[in-house]
């Protein structure tokens, strides 16, 4: 669960859950509440639909109550009970729709790899009067770094960096191609009030942001930083970088690819320190042609009673680990949307996109024994 | 008067001045009280040694005490004293040795011009699994304006940079060559514990710091810099950066470049502000051949006992504009040294050196009125 703060942008107490037209508002309400209660009242739905006493798959729910406090617990939880969590699907649910009228089945999340990189250059920063123009500059050689990490096309300049790039599939191309995108609306919501697009030339900005790798600085520092100026040569510069990586790109792949590239764009006089926080997370997709990614499809067409497409998310998730954990394939099925403002105030959820997505899980757990020989 | 802080690294109250050797220690002991003391002594030496009741010129002396806050009155104060102020020559004294074996006299200092360089994205950071590899990233584009900002050749890449830059005569690239530079000790004490040279081809390292333009970046700020990892895309980056300037540059017109320059590197989508702090102080140097200065040599000579050489220091004063406003030249007379800790615990002055000062400039009062004749 995500802290309240700013807790007086909040229009009411974020712990007591009000309704505002068809919306339910409160912490948590969208992510991930809301979606654990959906898979509740799918249960209740399907049993009541078959008139069954017990549903048609046997059925484990995980909640992990701990994803947004970095999950300390989950690896240790998941070996202890190894036995209790054997199946034969995972179905993930923590993504969204692509927009309340375009529903969609997720099939993957990009990994990320993050860290940050700092020069070194003397032991204290130096008046420029002094050695300005004699001595190497850490912010600039960093900058020269970072500058090289792109080539001026966009694309991003480790060696190697690419190779393990999986294309998305034609039909996966067409899928993202119909989704409504309204370029002011994107920028405004997901680019955070950006003024124009940008990214890798041949992809829209759905694939740039689902199906494409990226090199992100996240933060800079070095030298003076106040009010005013200060005339110094920095002794450090530090980036924060972070990568986001997809499907088949490993995030120790791309580490080392790193660590190569700092070692040989730092120049003389400079030292170089790289570090990684963790491991990463790995990049996880399911081909649309899976069956159980297609059975999904199928209910959620059922459900939602309109064409329901595929497409993905730019952000990362446990997925890949889960699934090579257990030795399965995961889907996804979620219902909430883009612009719940999930960690935000006045997170809301969307009733009737919640009951759909309760419906769309109801159907697959009476299709997947029929759809699913293993 | 620089503050005393850190108070603890001194090892004597700093305002209560003790010898150590030849050395007479305390705050402000080199920077600049020293100076102002040398030039009292060489008064009365001058007087006792001419057995004269005045010096042989009219000497003014104006001992400006806000040099180390900005000097807010100064201008001021010049206005309101002008006609008090009128002389044939300036001999301005905040400026040292190159070594206590190699005595120099100063040719002039670098000018400077500072400011920074925002870059805007967004209105806020971006989460960059909703965005990234899709919107402009400030920081990564800030990078690639500072990287542009110098040539693989560590030259200047502002159109027109280099346009005003007045070459040093042979002769004072001659005195310069044989001026001693240890490397490992220049790096130590100079270049702040730096491992290496660097710079513009073609020049040495005193070159470089005395004769050449230089752009150094004097601090980043970006997105996230605390601890561990924020995955985002700033909504800002900032650089601050500073010019040294040589003869006949104009901060003027380098910050005209420096704008232009923004301007073209400045990609779409993001919008930039350049910011300068104050006009700059304009670079200063005054030929080894002028006879003024060539006096001040020879007086130099006489007092030392040894060959004197022309050097010039990396740093800034308002030698440009004392000399532009009083319209007669300026010249240089010190004898601290550069590794006097001045603005640092523990500030001393070689007091043998500068009664050899005092003993030039009483030499340079008595050889003035022969030497010009204006």
């Amino acid at each position: 669960m995500q802290p309240v703060d700013p807790l007086d942008r909040w229009h009411h107490p974020p712990f007591e859950p009000v309704t505002s037209g068809d919306e339910l508002r409160g912490r948590g309400a969208s992510d991930d509440k809301g979606q654990v209660a959906m898979h509740l009242l799918a249960v209740k739905a399907h049993l009541a639909a078959t008139g069954q006493n017990a549903p048609s798959v046997t059925l484990k729910l995980f909640v992990e109550g701990e994803e947004e406090s970095g999950s300390p617990h989950l690896r240790k939880l998941l070996e202890d009970h190894r036995q209790d969590l054997v199946c034969d699907l995972v179905v993930f649910t923590d993504t969204a729709l692509h927009e309340r009228d375009a529903p969609t089945v997720n099939t993957g999340q990009r990994g990320v790899l993050g860290g940050e990189i700092t020069f070194f250059g003397g032991a204290d920063d130096v008046h420029s009067g002094r050695a300005g123009g004699a001595i190497p500059n850490p912010a600039t050689a960093l900058a020269k770094l970072i500058a090289a990490l792109h080539s001026d096309d966009g694309r991003i300049a480790l060696p190697g960096f690419y190779e393990d790039v999986r294309e998305p599939s034609t039909q996966e191309r067409a899928d993202y191609a119909e989704l409504p995108f309204d370029e002011q609306k994107w920028l405004a919501h997901n680019g955070g009030g950006a003024q124009a697009l940008a990214g890798e030339p041949g992809y829209t900005t759905l694939e740039r942001i689902w199906v494409r790798p990226t090199a992100e600085v996240n933060g800079l520092s070095s030298g003076y930083t106040g009010p005013g100026l200060k005339t110094i040569i920095p002794a450090t510069a530090t980036a924060k970088i972070s990568f986001r990586l997809v499907p088949d790109q490993l995030p120790e792949k791309v580490a080392d690819q790193l660590r190569e590239f700092v070692a040989k764009h730092t120049p003389p006089g400079i030292r170089a320190e790289v570090s990684f926080r963790g491991e990463g997370v790995p990049p996880y997709a399911i081909s649309p042609d899976d069956p159980a990614n297609a059975t999904v499809k199928e209910a959620m067409e059922l459900a939602f009673d309109q064409p329901v497409r595929f497409a993905r998310a730019g952000g990362s998730g446990p997925a890949a680990v889960l699934q090579a954990w257990l030795g399965v394939p995961l889907v996804y099925l979620g219902a909430t949307l883009p612009d719940d403002r999930v960690h935000a105030p006045n997170e809301r959820v969307v009733v009737p996109l919640l009951l759909k997505g309760a419906e769309a899980a109801a159907h697959l757990w009476r299709m997947l024994p029929e759809r699913l020989t293993r």
